[in-house]
C-alpha cells in the first residue's frame, strides 16, 4: 500500500506537467475520460455492486446506500457532467492585467493552476468524476480521499481515468486516490502542506468542521447554510408564498434551502396563516417564537437551538420581528454567511439589508435556491464557499487558480 | 484586563459600522489619525522611551532595539505612510462584474471588506500605524497583537488613534490592541474563528510557521523568500553583475533579496571570478558547490542546508548547473515560491523558466528587489504572500476585501 505522503508527492511531481498542459491536451484528456467511462461502465458497476453489498452487510442507512449506488444512468450523468466541463473556458494562461512601470519593467498578472488539490468527500462515487474533471480542466493534479465504503467504486473509476490519460500522453499520476481510507488518515492527509495547495472538504458539517480545524493546508470551507428570509411589511405576499415554498421544499437537503422565516410584525397576522397552510400542506413542520404561536397556536414552540440549526429537512423556524433592523441583527447572530433573502418593496429597507447583511449572497425578491454555480451561469460548480478568503459563494473553475506575476526587464536594478 | 475573546468580539461588533462607512468618512478618519499622530508625538515618544529602557534592561540585541526605537522622524514617516494610504482608491463598493440571467434575475459581484483582520507582529511600533491605516481604508476593523516589548508604544499610538476616531464619529472599538501579550496568547488569538476573518502574521519565519500551523482562522502566509537567480549561457554578463549585486546587497535583510546564484556551466569560467570580486568587495560571503570551488578555490564549500536557507544576510550560495532544466529543478526543490529570476537572452529558455517555475513572481532580466508593493505601483503594501489562496505576491488594499453577490429579482423561483 502506498502511503499518503507517497501519493501526495506523486501528485505534486505530476503537477508540473499538468500545469503547463495546453487547453488542447486537457480537452483531449477530458474526451478520453468521457469515452473510457462509457466504455468501461460494466467494470465500474461491478465494483459498485461489491461496495453496495459490503455496505448493506454493515447496516448502512437507505439514504447512504442511495448515495453510494451507481447505475448506468448515473454513470451517463457523470459523463455528461464531464462534457459540461469540457465546454467551459480554460481560465489558465489568462493575462488578467498588465502594466509598464516608469522604469520600463513590464508586469503581467497571469492566471495559473493552484498545483495540487486535495478533496475529502463522502460515499458519492459520482463526485470522483466531477472533481477530477474540474481539476484537470484547470491544470491541477488531484488527491482524492473518498469514503472507505466507496473505495472499490472510486478505484474502478480512477483506474479507467488513468488509462484514458495514458492514451493521450498526460501524466496519469496526476490523479491519486488515497489507498489509506481510515478515519485517522484524514489527519495525516490535511498535514501534507509541502505537496498540497488547497484542501476542499465536501460533505456534512462535521467533516467540514474537522478539516477546517485540523488542516495545515489552506482550506476552502463549503456548504453550511443556515439561510433566512425576512418578509418585510411591504412584501408582495403572494410572491412571498411562492418564494418561501420554493426555498423550503423544492430541495430541502441542500445548503441554499431556507431554514428560518423572519416576518415583520405588521404583516404577521395576515401572512402567517396563509404561508403556514401552504407549508404544512407540503409536509413542513413549523417551529415558532412566542408571537408566532399567538397567531398559529398549533405550531411547536421554537427552542433557542432552532435559530442556529441548519435542518436540511422539512422544518422551518418562524420568528416575528419588529422590522428590518431586528431581522438584520438576528441574521448577524445566527446566519452562516451563506444566502440571506429580503422580500420587500421598500427601497430604504432593501438597501439597508443589502449593505448590513454579511453573506456570500444577499437576495432581494428571488429564491435562495438560485445561489448555485449553474444558476449563476458558471457551468459547473465546485461547491459554495462560506468563507471570505480566496472564494466566496458559488465557485467555478477560476477558484481553482491563482496568479503568477511575470516581471520582464532589460537590466533594471533598484 | 480585557480577555482576548472580549477584544475580538468588540472588533467584530464594530465591523458592521466600519464595513458600511463611506469613503468620505474613512478618509476623514485617516486625516484625523494623521493629525493626532503629529500632535501627540511627545506622548508616543515617552511611551517608547519606557519600552526602550525596559528592553535595554532585559538585554535585547542592538538590532531589535533599533526596530523598537521611535524618533520624531519615524513618527513623521508613519504619518506620511498614512497619507499615502489616504490617497489610495477605496476598493470597497466596487461592482466587479454583473449580469442578467435568462430568468431575469440580476447578479452583481460586489467588493466588501473582509470584516475583522487579525495581525501578529514583532516589536516594530511603526507597523501599528501602517496596518491600522490599511484596515481602515478597506473598511476592516483590526485586532493587533504586537510584541510585549513594544506594548507601551503601541498602546500610546492606539490611544491617539482611538481619540481621532471619536472626533470623526467612527466606532473606536474597531481598533483593538490585545492586552494579553504572553507567548501563549497567540494560540488563543489564532483560534478566534467566530470573530476574525483573516490572520496575517508579519515577522520572522518562526512566527509565520507557528501561526500557519496553529491557526484556526484563515491565514495569509507572508514573507519567506529563498530567491534564486539563474544566469543562462546567453545572459548579458555586465547587466547580470549589476542585477545580482542589487539583489544581494541593496537590502539583504528583506524577503525579495537573492539567496542563491545558479550559473550555467558554459559561462561559469568567465563569470564566477567577475561576480565574486564584486560581491566579496561588497562584503558578501560566498558558499559554493564543488564545481564552483574548482573555479573559486577560496570560497567556503556549501553544505546541503545552504540550498534551503534564507540567509537575510550578506551570504550567497553558488551552484554551477548544466542549464535551464537543472536550474528549474533546483528551484522547484528549494525555492519558497517567492521571487525567481532568469538572466538570459534565449527566448526558449526564458519561456520555459516562466512557465515551469512556480512562484509568486518570475522575473526576466530585472532585479528581484522589484517584487514589492510600491515598486509594483500598489501605493502601499500589506506584505508579500507566498501562498496561493486568496493573495499571491505583493498585496494591496484589494487583498483585504472579499466579494458579496447581490441577487435581485421580481419573484423568481426555481
Amino acid at each position: 500500500m502506498k502511503t499518503i505522503e507517497q501519493q501526495c508527492k506523486l501528485a505534486f511531481e505530476a503537477s508540473i506537467d499538468w500545469a503547463i498542459a495546453s487547453t488542447e491536451l486537457k480537452n483531449k484528456a477530458l474526451l478520453a475520460l468521457i469515452r473510457e467511462l462509457r466504455v468501461h461502465e460494466t467494470i465500474i458497476l461491478e465494483a459498485n455492486t461489491a461496495d453496495m453489498d459490503a455496505a448493506r452487510a454493515s447496516g448502512i442507512s437507505e439514504a447512504l446506500l442511495d448515495r453510494l449506488l451507481l447505475t448506468p444512468e448515473r454513470i451517463e450523468s457523470m459523463a455528461q457532467g464531464l462534457e459540461t466541463i469540457l465546454r467551459l473556458n480554460d481560465p489558465i494562461g489568462q493575462i488578467i492585467e498588465g502594466w509598464t512601470r516608469p522604469n520600463g519593467i513590464v508586469i503581467k498578472k497571469t492566471r495559473v493552476p493552484l498545483g495540487v488539490v486535495g478533496i475529502i468527500y463522502e460515499a458519492r462515487p459520482n463526485v470522483t468524476a466531477d472533481v477530477v474533471g474540474l481539476a484537470l480542466k484547470s491544470g491541477n493534479t488531484i488527491v482524492l480521499r473518498g469514503s472507505s465504503s466507496a473505495y472499490r467504486s472510486n478505484r474502478a473509476i480512477v483506474t479507467v481515468f488513468e488509462s484514458a490519460l495514458k492514451q493521450v500522453g498526460l501524466n496519469s499520476e496526476g490523479i491519486q486516490l488515497l489507498e489509506d481510507t481510515s478515519r485517522e488518515s484524514v489527519t495525516e492527509f490535511v498535514s501534507m502542506r509541502q505537496y498540497l495547495s488547497v484542501m476542499i472538504p465536501r460533505g456534512g458539517a462535521d467533516l467540514i468542521q474537522r478539516v477546517v480545524k485540523e488542516s495545515k493546508v489552506p482550506t476552502i470551507e463549503t456548504g453550511v447554510g443556515n439561510c433566512h428570509v425576512f418578509v418585510d411589511q411591504t412584501a408582495d405576499l403572494k410572491k412571498a408564498i411562492a418564494i418561501i415554498l420554493n426555498g423550503k421544499v423544492q430541495r430541502p437537503s441542500v445548503c441554499n434551502s431556507l431554514e428560518t422565516l423572519l416576518i415583520h410584525e405588521a404583516v404577521a397576522e395576515p401572512f402567517l396563516p396563509q404561508i403556514a397552510e401552504v407549508l404544512i400542506q407540503a409536509g413542513v413542520e413549523l417551529r415558532g417564537c412566542p408571537k408566532t404561536k399567538t397567531i398559529l397556536p398549533q405550531v411547536k414552540e421554537a427552542t433557542p437551538s432552532d435559530w442556529e440549526t441548519e435542518y436540511l429537512a422539512l422544518i422551518l423556524a418562524v420568528k416575528v420581528v419588529s422590522g428590518v433592523n431586528e431581522a438584520i441583527t438576528h441574521i448577524r447572530q445566527f446566519g452562516t454567511q451563506h444566502s440571506e433573502l429580503i422580500l420587500s418593496n421598500d427601497y430604504a429597507n432593501i438597501e439597508l439589508f443589502k449593505r448590513k447583511v454579511d453573506a456570500a449572497a444577499v437576495l432581494v425578491n428571488a429564491s435562495t435556491r438560485f445561489v448555485d454555480g449553474s444558476e449563476f451561469g458558471f457551468g459547473a460548480e465546485l461547491g459554495i464557499s462560506t468563507q471570505k478568503l480566496h472564494a466566496r459563494g458559488p465557485m467555478g473553475l477560476n477558484e481553482l487558480s491563482t496568479v503568477k506575476y511575470i516581471v520582464e526587464g532589460d537590466g533594471q536594478t533598484r
